[in-house]
This record gives structure tokens, sequence and C-alpha cells, in this order.
């Protein structure tokens, strides 16, 4: 923790170069970051073994090549969320060996690789689904975890599901991505015991709403356990699951 | 076929006692019932072995009972919805022998039984929904069907509904009632080849929007073959089942 | 039914070459689908004469053209929905007696012809719900219906519908395609007693709400034995017609 | 028109009682109303021969009569809406003659009478829209007109409606009162070419949505000349019918 | 009224070369329009002076050509509305004297012109809504009005609207087309005594809901006297408002 | 302000009776109100003038009354909301002394009296507005507003308006409540030149939506510096009201 | 776990008392529990060391304290959401040491005590809010946690927050209610590196919509780690959260 | 004011030249304007010092042009909204020293320079509300506003924003522009004393519904002197803030 400004005010205290007065004013308008508390936060991300991610829609592939740069140049991991090809052109030329999920629409080139942690599935219902799950499944993996994927098994045929019930038992914690009537978090939710996080996605037609119907139905889960993300949001799914499995592999809070 | 006034006309037309401008004018203005048309529409419920229907909200238990009263008197079938405790005290009153099935909320007395047909399968998610499918059974019922039950089968739970299994597959027609995210006729629907018709119920609370939540679910379920009504209408339901179900017991149309 | 390797683990337990406990682990690990259920459920397209269906949004011509050639050569029927022009080009490369009703944008091509059943009907308000209807008529041809037509009947011509009710009273099974006020279908519910399915179409502008104005109408129709499937779902619609006009085809129940 | 206080301020100018920037001042100043033009409006109702309305809910029974009173005092005529038995009750001791109307909520006493003019038509679909079909015909009445009721005409039956194809015919103004799918004024709508206004009420359940549903399906009639009022607006529907059917009384402008 | 086959039926009974069954059987069959009421309808255009209407979207500049080809061939008027200026254009080849107004987009040529009537005001709130307003302008004239307009009056402007009220209290039947708020049709309903068609627009943004807050806002008018047509529906409202005003020219029923 | 802990700290330090290090650990520790900023947030209210606000829902009548009575055990103003009268009877006895605005259904008790501001201005509809109109002018006098009303002046009667437009012109700040359309405050906002406060009410019915119906209509108004509060929320407005018209009372910036 | 029906039926065929095929029918009918699969299904919530939930509405108390005499007959700790005090009275009866909690309206009776975890932390933004945090504090508790509550720290006093840090910074799992602006789980996101479980309150009124603005908030939150539930569903939070915390306990999957 | 007319007409009368009833008969007829009233709303922008504002959608970059060219020849200032860079272009030959700022799609040109005024601080939440918050940045500007900025400073990192308390605590009026959950105003509502304008945007993807969701959140905020503008509505914010910062300017009333 890097307290250098608190100290050298204090110091200056102790040897009478700064009045009380002029302290506690000084204290009072002091940055928010300078008392320790911010920094932590300023550097969370690092700490905690995650990159710092770019969303880059509303960024031209100059500037996301850019930050990206800059995100390694400190030696920080990097990881891009809804890239679009051309973005990812852009970004390779910075970063040539970082690597791009075509499905996902995610780059990553990560620098300080960590061991990677098992329990994470990511599960979905339809092949539509599949650009959400799989910005999960690189979401996690770029947090981490050593992610299994279960794809393509909707509840309207039932036995692909249950011909996996392996994978889900030995999971310890499951995203299930759905778009339509949004039942598979449901379904899923009812045969384990793990925290489900459910993703709507916008998959579908007509009263699908844009993948409202399928949120409604995730948020009227009969199924104890299930928990949701906003539509499409393949990242916060991923981002939650890997919180959570981090979870099992320590004693302690959180910061 | 009552074609009595249309034939009538007729007949004076041949006699001369009618010239052909003023036939041609009664024709014009002669009720749309007297041709024929509408008779068959009037009286296409007793032709059909379909009761009368009674809706009671809005009605007094009085002006309930004395339509009752009326059907009842010139022979027809006896059918009530929606009808409170006090509603049904009254139409005992007129029709002792009447039947209230308090769940359902309704009551019938069938004075022109018939060999009941078998098919039709009633399917529930949740103790919640057992008015909406008791509602559905007694509509099927009173429309000549021998139906038969599966209750509280959610998808939290989905060995309680494979255990079932048998009973799905002989069914030619499933009511499915199910409220909160409404994924159960999706199941239900991956699993048979015969049609489903989804029922979604106000059952829930929160973001289920008085059942708009399952109603979504349900209009927008991967499974084909399930078609959806109203919230909470167990009559239309069990209406449609039966319906459905008389196809398999005859060979020609409709009227 | 392949039940083989059901059949052989019991061998081997009658044998004594497979202890009891062995066995019980295996059954509990055995793949749903070779218990005999979900094979029946794998294969269910096929034993029910319904060919296997392409929904083509979200897949390229050539992927949708690679997915029809692998149907054909197991020598399933092929049937694709909501196909562009450039993605029937792609298939007719490699299936070129394929079909396609460039208003409904499907195509077909049936290795397997069945007898057509007759008894389903379509109708269509407008000359804007033309492509819906005309999915309904070729789903439910593709899956064995002689559907008959009748389209632009819109409630506010009623004598349009009215001149047509022979064709009305002849039918088993209706589909009522409806955008705008999606009145359609409780007129016709009115007029016969078999089962009407209806099909709100996005037809329309303003407060139509991209079809939930004519769904809304739809789900809330005062005829009975109307049910509802989602908005442009010409598909499920056709579908569903088909599966119930079925069932006036035979006696036993669905699987 | 009692253009004094502008009158004797011009007096005034002239015999220089009132110097010319005085006057200026006092005419920026002056009660709009003072202009004429809106006294004209101020006495609208009554030179119309259209009575003073009193919108009863969060009105006490008392507040009512005396406002009641105060309209007969002035040789007014009076007409309350919304007004429950005991408002009713209220008013009749302060105002023996008015007459109730339960079904309608409404009351009315007219001390100026005119010769009722012919030509409204107020129609309903079913007996769940008799209030607000009712206040319609309430309020129509109150302002002139001798309207006729067409009620119980829903489309579910539709040779209910054609069978009073005359009464459809001969109206020069027709009022149209439904809930549910609100498909009654696109079907009236397309018999008839006089104006419609449909009135959409809030009977039904579930997904109409406390006639949203109804609401919609007018919005989006596919029949000309409909237009549309607010849910369960029969006092607006009524009031623009005697509008309209006024145009056909006279051959000058609206004020 | 072509009531041919009806007398020809009638005369074969009365010559008994019909026997009654077989003449009841033909009057049950017979088309609905041949008992000359659906003729009537089929008419109606034709005779109320108003021209065929040809609703562009979905039809090809080719398609609509043929359709105006054809009106203008069998004596009709002839009206588009919501055409491009490359679908007049091809309209303009098969009628080189249609005109086009390219605000309202629409085209006319009127074949049997009448005496226009007067009495019909266009209102309109912003630069935004003109085309709405044009719309209706040009809907209404091609019915046979000589409406005038009054552009550009909104509300945050009061003082433009009320050097306008000679204008506005000259008028029988105004239509008043508003986006944003919504509020004109309340003040200028306010100022009159005729009827007032409000036409929300779907200018604004954001919160505006694509017009869904002007309607909503025009529904609950406090001003008595305001109809409401769907979201941007010129052509309903200067329809309407042509029905409207036609009662001020006759004084019987409608058909 | 109280910044005696911070004080104490930095006199321990160069006193040397704290280490720096102790130090550094203290102040990062430090409740963050001990910092002097959280201080000045606790006593916002008092320094500012404005009474503490007791939000009466949900809380007995005793408990409100013992909030009251702490509140003003400590020399506070005294100010309540959403108040039934069975809450103020409570808080009577607490404090004999409070005053109850019954319409309102507000109670205060102003110990710390300001001179009170002139400038803001309360608008209203129509009768029904009246409670949040009432409840917008009490909160305003609380925080030391001298607050003007001008209620019923709705747009259907707009010379009602006019005839006022002095009040309008003489205020610096201006609330409007409005139900219904909620157009008020477009007419408002085009005749001043000052910040104008739109507050939706609840009043009307049907499409009003609770409500909803004037929110957006306001949130669309076509008249600059117009801003809006939640629905019925007269508080907030008044609130609002008084923070705008201080500014006219002061030079510097807020805190 | 019980795999008795399975074992005898193999030893049956060991025997040759029951042939293959035979062996293979039953195989195919055999409870989908009797696989041993469901049975753990079944008994999952007391392997869990979670006891049974009874969600009261819709039971009458009598239903309510005789499911709960049930529960605890077979030993099984008993759980109850949203009881009136009425329910409690009845299930008290009936289990005399129950605790009830009447603000979270749970009760409660622990049969076998586990361990209680650390590390769930209930957060809530207001008092309004208070019956949703007790829902998930007393939830969590009964499934073992021993949750720490951090009441009344809403945005509008960040330091109140704040001056909790650590608090937040030593949870593992955190759980935050609010109503209205739904915005406190967006910054306790923001200060923690843990997952947080977001739970909408219906607290607020006019366009909190019943808690839907809340809901949207919180799934639209700027801070990753956030998931949400249901509105109000306090029982659901507090479930997840036990689900989540226990990870930290263990180090396998799920089931 | 120029009142001129009026002043004429009086002079008339005093001279005899006019009678009094033909004065009256003016007097009645004469615009609006000329009453001195309208004339001063016709002029208030420039009175105010407040430029004419264009909003270019749906303005040709031609018409825009010549608009900008009338405004300038009259000696007004010119400030335009929503301009996309072509629109721009075309502005500048007309108006070579106009300004425009690219992320606002505003342009200015000010000739008539007045001192402007502090206390304005502009506040926006992520990158993504940029275009919003420099709209109502350059708005303000335009009006006479030195406003302040201070970006990205979101709640998920709330050290930002704390960091920057001093710009915070000396505002008069703060523009607060958030997108996603719109917590942003609240936060900065409960840190300051001052009116807190929040402008909804549209920025978010999935639930965020075009940014309803942040409109709904800001409507609600718990947070005493927030008002709401709609939707991306920088302009209105920047307006409205104008209007309140010069408040503290001037002591008289609006007009």
């Amino acid at each position: 923790m890097d307290s250098g400004p608190l100290r050298r005010l204090l110091e200056e205290v102790r040897q009478g170069a700064l009045s009380i007065d002029d302290a506690l004013s000084s204290l009072r308008g002091l940055p928010y970051e300078d008392l320790g508390f911010a920094k932590v936060d300023h550097h969370r991300e690092l700490r905690n073994g995650f990159p710092e991610v770019i969303y880059c829609p509303g960024k031209t592939p100059e500037e996301t090549a850019a930050i990206a740069q800059a995100i390694l140049a400190r030696g920080s991991d990097l990881f891009g969320t809804r890239a679009e090809p051309d973005v990812f052109e852009a970004v390779q030329k910075a970063a040539p060996s970082a690597e791009y999920n075509a499905r996902a629409k995610t780059f990553r080139l990560i620098q300080n690789p960590v061991e990677p942690q098992e329990g994470v599935l990511i599960v979905s219902a339809g092949t539509a689904d599949l650009q959400v799950a799989e910005e999960a499944y690189e979401t996690a993996s770029a947090m981490g975890q050593r992610a299994e994927r279960l794809y393509d098994v909707g509840v309207a045929g039932l036995h692909r599901l249950l011909d996996n019930a392996p994978a889900l038992h030995s999971a310890r914690v499951i995203v299930v991505a759905a778009g339509m009537e949004g039942a598979l978090p449901s379904v899923v939710g009812g045969l384990v015991s793990v925290p489900v996080i459910a993703v709507p996605t916008s998959a579908g037609y007509g009263a699908n709403l844009g993948g409202v119907a399928a949120l409604l139905a995730m948020l009227n889960s009969c199924a104890s356990g299930v928990t949701v993300v906003n539509i499409d949001n393949g990242f916060g799914a991923g981002y939650a699951a890997a919180l959570m499995n981090r979870l099992s592999a320590k004693g302690g809070g959180g910061e």
C-alpha cells in the first residue's frame, strides 16, 4: 500500500512544518485515493488476478488498440468483449499474441498466468445462445477458471441434459444461457445444489421482446439458488461465476 | 334443423300467396338465424354435447341461480365457472343435484350424459396452480371427457415428471398449467408428440407480473406443438382440449 | 427399439460376468438415451413422418446447405424455415430437387412421402399476413397435411368470410393468421366447433407494438376453442395443426 | 356577448378620462375573459344545450349534492357520472326529481329540455360491457340525443349482430363498447359508412391488462372511420357522439 | 341492387322447377353476397364518392402501379398512402396525371370529382408532425373535403394557436396531429365545441416510446369531444374527419 | 464544523504521543464522518434551515409520534408527509402545537422560523390533483418558502390559466401538478422563462396507467426548462423548488 | 443411498427368476427415483443440512401447522416464509419451540443444528426494505449461516455505507436489498471483490412500478459480480448466499 | 416592448377616427401577439440572452444552413443540436465562424456574447454518456454559462467521485448524465444541497430498455432535490440548468 502522501503530511505535522489547521484542511481535501482505501480499489483487478476489461462498443478500432497497448505496457492482462473482427484486427497489430474467440467476440492476452481453477460449468440451451455462452466461457477463463462447456441441451430434448448429469453434479458454479422461454436454468437448478447463474439471451422472435421473456422466466424460477444477470450479459455471468468459484479456493473475505 | 320459417315462406311463394318481390324483401330482412345457418350456431352447444356455460363473475347469486334454472328447464346441461361458494349455494337451491368443485370454483349438472372419451391429461406444476388445473379438468369433464390428472410435477423436481412418462405418453391432448417461470409446457412438449395446451397461471409474485412472465415463456416455447391460452384460463384450455380430442373420435369436419 | 446396451448389461449380470454392485453403478451412469426412452425421443420426428426442420436465421447459406445435405444423406425429409433467397440458392446446389416457397421463405424436399391428410384450413386476414400464413401452410404440408387456404378475409369486409362458410365448416383444424387488431380468430372461432389456432402477425404500425396488439386480442378472444402461438410463428401454428389433425386419423396416444 | 368592461375602457379613452398609456397597461392586464373570447368559452355548455357534468369520484355525497344544488339553482341542467348509490341518495335529497340509472351510475335532471335528435346508436359486445355502454347512452341522452341501444352482439356470435343490420345502417353515429379482444368496432366499422366511436372496456381477465388489450385492438382497427376513447370512458364516447350527430343538424361551424 | 340470383331461385320455386327442399338447401349455401347485403358492402366506396385506397408498404412499385391502373380502368378514383418516391414514379408511368404530395407520401387521381365540402381543419403541433398532418389533409381531400391547414401551433407557444381562434371556431371537424407530449388536442378541444380527432405522431425521442407517450396523453385528454386514432395514422384521421363532416351535409343514415 | 477527533489525532502526532504508522492506521479506519466531510452531511438539513422529514407510510402512529418527539427534543423542525389522520392524532399528543394539512396529509412544527422567501408558485390542473399540489405547497413552506397557489387551471379551459398570467410571470420557480394527459407543464413552460418542475399525478383512469401517461407527457414536454419528478411526488417537487429558489437568495455554492 | 429395488431386480436376473426381456421392460418403467438418481434429488435438502421450506401464502393456518408437524415428526428442520402472525400462532401450537421473526414473517425450528458458517452479510438501503432483508437473513440462518446485518445504508447518505467499509470487506458473500432506484448494489459491488446478490424490493411509489424500477437498475448494474433475484425475494437471496458461501467450506462439487 | 399597433388603435379611438364598436371588434380579432403579451413571448429568447435553437434531425443540411443564415442575418445567436458532421459542413459554409463540438453534435455562433456565469457543473457516469453530457455542456454554454465538467465518475468506482467532492460542493446547479442503472444522480444528490438535474442516457444493453431503466431509477431517486429530463435529453438538462443558475444572478421574477 502506497501511503506516501499521507506519511509525508504526518511527518510535516510532527516536524512542525505544517500547522494543524492546515493539516486538517489538507486532509479534508486529500484525494480519497490517498487514504489507501481507494488505492486498494484502484489496484483491485491486478491483485485479484483479474485482467482489465475493455468493453469495445463505441470505441474505434484504433482507440481500442491504443488502450490495449497501454494495458499491456504496464504488465497487466488484457481482455476485451464485444469486439467485432475489425476491432481485433487493430488490436492484433498492437498485440500479436492476443487471441480472438470469433464466436464470443472476445480477445485476451494473459501476461500473468495463474493456475486455473476447476469447477465452473457453462451450459447453453440452443445454438442461438452460443455467443453469450462463449462470452461467459472466455470471461471465466480470463479470470483464471478452467471452465467446462455443455452446449445445446435445451429443455425440449430433456435427455440431452440428463445424459450429462455427471457434468452437472461435479460443477461448483453453473452458468446457464438460454433464450426463448428461458426454462433451462430452472431445470438445471432443480438437479443441482450449487449456485446457478442464469443469463437470458435475446435469441427468439415475436413475443420474446428482445430477451425480456427469458429474463422474466429466470427471475421467477421455481428452483432455489438461481440468480440472474442482464440479457445477453455473458461477461457478467462469467465474472460472477469466477468470483463465486474463488470462494472455494480461499477461506477469508473479499478485499 | 328447424327450417320452418324459410319453408313456410317458400311454400307461400309456390302457392302464389307471396309475390317474388315481397319474398325477396323478406329474405333480406329475415333474421339471420332463420336461414338455418344461425340456428345451427344457436344450437351448436346442444348438438355438440356441450352444455351451456355460465361465467359467474358480475352476476348476483340470485341471477346465476335463475339462469341455471332456465337452462335446466329446457333440458340442457349446466356448467358454471368462477363460482364463489355463496353463488353455488344459491344455485344448489334451484338445482339440488348440481355438484360443486370447490377448488375449481365450478359447478355442473349433466342431464344428457354421453359416454366419456379418454385421452385428455391435465398437468400442473405446483399446488398454486391447482385452481386453474381443476377448472380445466372440470370443463373437459363437462364436455364429455374422462380427463386424467397429473399434478405437482414442476420442473424444479424433474424426476416427479419423468416418473410419470407413461401417463404423458398415453395421452392424446395435454393441458399444462404453470405459473412462475412457466417452463413446464416446454418440458412436456419435448417429451410427447401430441398437442400441448399451455395455461399460464398468475401464481408467483414480484416480476411474474400477474402471470405475464409465464405467458411470455409459453409463447416462446422451444417445443413444437405448444399452443397457449389466456392467463388463468383453465376453462379455455379444457374446452380446447375437448375440441381437439373429439377429432380423434370422428372423421368429418366441424359444424 | 434398440435396447442393446441394456440387454448386454443384463446378460453379463446373468452370466456372472458383472457383479450386481458394478451393474448398479453402470445403470446409474448409463446415458439416459440407452434406456430406450430417449432413443424414442431421438427418433421421434422420423417415426412420426415429420421431417427435420432447419431454422435458418443465424446460419450462413453454406452451413444451411451442409445441414440439408446431411439430413438428406440419411434419408430424412428436409424442411427449412425463414430462408432468404440466397440461403435457398445454396441449399438448391446441394439438393437440386428441393422446392422453395418464396413468400413463406421455406424450402422442402420430401423423400418419404405419405398420403396427405385433409382437414387443415389456413385463413389469413390481409395480404400483409401472407408470409406467416404461407409458412403455416408449408409447415402443415411438410407434416403430411393437404391444407386448404382461405386468404384475405379480414373482419372489415365480413361478407368475404361469410361467403366461405362452407370451407370453414368442413375443416377439422383451422389456423388463422391476422395482424393489426387480431380480430379474425374470434370471428372464425364463433362460426365453427373445431380447434382454432390463432397466429398474431406483426403486420401494422404504431400502437400494434410489433404484433403485441394482435397477440393480446387473440389471448382474450371471447370465442371458445381458440389457442394462440407466438407472433409471426407460422411454423408453430402449422405444426400444431398437423398434430391436432393427426388425432382424427388414429385412435391411440402420442408417442 | 358581454363586452361591457372593454366598452367602458374605450369610452374612457375617447373621453380623455384614461390616458393611452394607462389604457395600454389595463388592456395587457385585463382578464382574458373580458375580451369576450373567454366568456363565450365560459358559457359554452349552456349555449350548447349541454348540461354541466359532475364527475363524482373523489367527492363526498354531501359535496356532490351541494354542487348539484348550485347547478340547478342557476337553472342549468344537471348530469353526474360514476355516482355510487349513496352519492345519488344525497343528490336526490337536494333534487328529488333527479333520475338515477343504476347500471350506468349516472344521474340527471334536465330543466331545459330540447327536442331530442335521432341517429346515435350504442352497441355493446357483452353483458360485462353494459355499465360503459349505459354511461354512453345516458351521456348522449343528457346531451339531447334520442339514442338507440343494441346490446350483447359480440363477435363470437356473429348472427346476433348481422340480424340487426338495419339498426346499424340507419344510424348516423355509432358507439361500440367492447372488452376482451375488442374486435366488435372493427366488424361494425366494416358494415357501415358512418363514424364509429370505439370504447374499450376493462371487462375480461389475465392478459386483458385492465382493458389495454381491447384498447390496442381498437387503435389498430383495420376498418376505416373508427376513432377511440379511453378505457371505460362511456362518458367521452357519448359526448363525442352527440357532438358528431349535432353536425347533421346544422350547417355552420363549432362555436 | 342486383338481386338476380335470388329472384331466379324464387321464380324457379314458383314455377315448380325447384323443390322446396332443394331451394332451402341452395339458400343455405348461397354466397352471402348474393343476398344483396354484401353487394352493397362491396360497392360501398364507389357509392360514397370515396376512392379506393392503396396502402403501399409491402408492395413493389410495379405491383402498386398495376393495382392503380386497374382501379383507374374501371373508372374509380385512385388514392395511395405511404408511397415512397420510387413507388410514385412507377404509378406515374401508368397514370401520368396522378398527383404526388411528397411530404404526405400520398398520390391521387380523382376521376369523379365532387363539389368539395368545407369544414375540416387540420392542425399540427410542430414541423416534425407534418407528414402525418399532410396525410390527413390529402385523405380528407381525396374524400371530397376542402380541408384547411393550421400548422406549427404547438402548446409551447400558445399565442400562435390563440391567434388563429377564428379558424378553430369556424371548423366543423378538427384533426390535431402532435407528437412529443401530445398536449395540443386537449388545448384545442377546450377551445371548441366540435369533434376533435387526435393523431399521435412518433415525433420525439427517448421516453416518447415511438409515439406511445402522445397516444396515452390524447386518450387521457381532459377535454370532452376528443377521440383518437393510431400513432402516425393520418389516413385514419382524415377518413374519419370526412365521415363526420359528411353528416353535416345530409340528413339520413349511413349505408 | 466539529473536527475535534481529527484535531486531537494531529495534536498527538505533533506531540509524539502517536507514531506516524499508528496515525496512518487510525486515519484509514477513522469513520468517514470524523473527517469532517460526513459530519457536514449529517448536519446538512439543520444548517440549511430545512427540517427533518418523516415519511409516514409503514410506521405505526406510535412510532411516528416517537420520532417526532425525538426530533423536537433536539430542537429541530418537524415535517411529516403522507400522514393519515390517525397518525397526526398520535403526533399531536406528543406535539400539541403541530399543524396538520388534511388535504396534503402533512404536518409540521417549525421551531426555528426563518424569514420566508417569495417566488415559488404551485399550479394544479384539476381538483383531483390537489393532494399532490398541497404536499408540494406544504413542503416548500416548511423549507422556508412563502409559496403562492394557482389551482384548477387545466388546459381544457385555457382562459383560466391565461387570466393568471401575472402570477405566472412574477414567479421564480413554478411547480405544476397535473394528472390525466399531463399537458399543463408544457403550456406553463411555454409562457414563462423560469424553471418549471412538473409533477405527474395518478388522477384519471383507464389508460392513464396510474400516472404513467402524465409522466411520459411531461418527460416529452416540448417546452424547454421543464424537469420532472416521480408520480404523486409533491414532496420532491416542493423540495426541489425550495432548493432552486434559494439560489436567488445567495451567491455561493451548495454545501 | 437406497438402491434396494434395483438391487432386487438385478438379483432376480442373476437367479434367473426374471427374464432379460421382462427386466428390460421393468427398467424402462421403473420410477426414475428408483434408479438412485432421483432419490438423491429427493433427499437433497436433508443431506445438505437445509431444512424443508414452507411457502405459506395460499395455505390455511391449519394446513400450515399440519405440514410443519409432519416435517418435524420425521426429524427434519422446519422453516416457513411469508407467514402472517395468525399462521405462526397455529404453527406454534403444533411446535411450541418454533421461533417467529415478525418482521421477516418467517418461523423456524432447527432440530439438527450445524456449526454456523461466517461470511454472509445482509445489507439494506432503507427501513422500507427491512422485511425483505430480514427474510434473507432468516433464510441464510436456517441454511446454517451466521449472517451479519448492515441496515439503512442507502446511497443518499453515502457516509453511512463508507463508515462500514470493514464489514463489507470482511464478507465473502453480500446480499443487498434496496427499493426505489435500486442503486445500492452497484455502489457495494464497486467496493468489494466478492459476489453480490441484489434483491429489488417493492418499496417506493409512483413510477417504481412495484419494484420493477429497482429490478431494472440492478440488472443494469455497472459493477461486475452483481447477480439479481426476483422482486421482494429475500428467501431466494438468502438461499443463494448460503449456497455460495458453502463453496468456501468445501473443495468438491455440488451434489 | 413594441405596443405600436395597440397604441395606434387607442389613438384612433381618442381622435374619433375609429368607432368604439369597430375598436371592440378589432380588439377581439387582434392577433394575440399584438396585445404585447405575445410579443414578449416571441422575443423571449432574445431578451434572455438565449440564442435560437435548431433541432437538426428531419432537416436537410441545406435547410439547416438556410435557417442558420436567417438567424444570423437578424443578429441573433445561433445554436444547433443533433447535427451530424455533414449538417455542420453545410452550416459552416453559411457561417464560417460557427464552431462544432463533434462529440456533442452541436454547433454555435454567439454574436451577442454575455459575461458567462459560474456555478453549473456537468457530471457523467461513463464514457458512453459523453455525447449527452457534452450536449448539456454546450447548451449551458450557449445560454451564457461557464460550465465545469466532471466526467467518468460512475458509482462502481466511488472514489473517483469522492475525490472530486470540492467540485461538487462549489456548484450551484449540477447536471448528472448516466445510463445503465442510473444511480449516479442519487449519489450526487446525497452529497450536495443544490438542485440536481438527472439525464438518463440510453447507454447500456439488454434490460436497459433504451434508457428506461435509468429513467425509472432517477425518478425514484431516494435523494431529495433531484429532477429528471427525458432520455438522452442533454439539451433540456443544460437549458434547465441555465434557467436555474440565472436565479442566482437576479432578484426578480421570470419574464
